[in-house]
């Protein structure tokens, strides 16, 4: 499987649960440490750290540990990956449509015109 | 777990897998059968099947049957929906990067200032 492909799978799976995503919410804000960013979710230390592996592994965010603190940041540059992926499909489909518009528009103007 | 959360969980799902992508994509130049999706794969229908389920599970697709057709037609609300969690994100993002910004800026005016 082309890299991109493997890519995006791994975004996609990572951003399909809502523990992730809204530690994803809470990094938008800025950096902080795993102990911060654990505190709201009623989960035991090890589930959580399984959840921020896949966010790791998906490229999404990145974490170093400072002493006996760590702490983790947003990387947004796999967001955007998706962000296009979804634009580019926007683009074939608005396209589709405008192409059906024209051709309702024109069959229309047929019909009033015969 | 709220509808929104839910939903989200099963698009982002839905997504992660290059098959469904690559349909979602088919999709995006019009309806297609099942049969013509299924062509470009080497897969047993029943498995293309499953994918086709996971993409209508998650509302990204809709199929209708006629006679012994299945027709399927992509459904773009749904992805609306993932590109707008995508949008907030980076504007939460952003801000918190022209913020940051703007402090350095201003420390970098006091430095040369004083």
């Amino acid at each position: 499987m082309p890299n991109q492909e493997s890519a995006l799978n791994k975004v996609f799976h990572a951003l399909a649960d809502p523990t992730r995503r809204a530690v994803i919410q809470r990094l938008g804000e800025g950096p902080a440490s795993v102990k911060d960013l654990a505190e709201p979710f009623d989960m035991a230390l090890p589930s959580f750290m399984q959840h921020l592996r896949v966010l790791e592994d998906g490229g999404l965010i990145k974490s170093k540990k400072k002493g006996r603190i760590r702490t983790c940041e947003i990387r947004p540059k796999e967001l955007s990956k998706v962000e296009s992926w979804i634009a580019d499909q926007r683009t074939l489909w608005e396209a589709r449509l405008d192409r059906l518009d024209t051709y309702l528009t024109d069959l229309q103007k047929g019909k009033s015109g015969g």
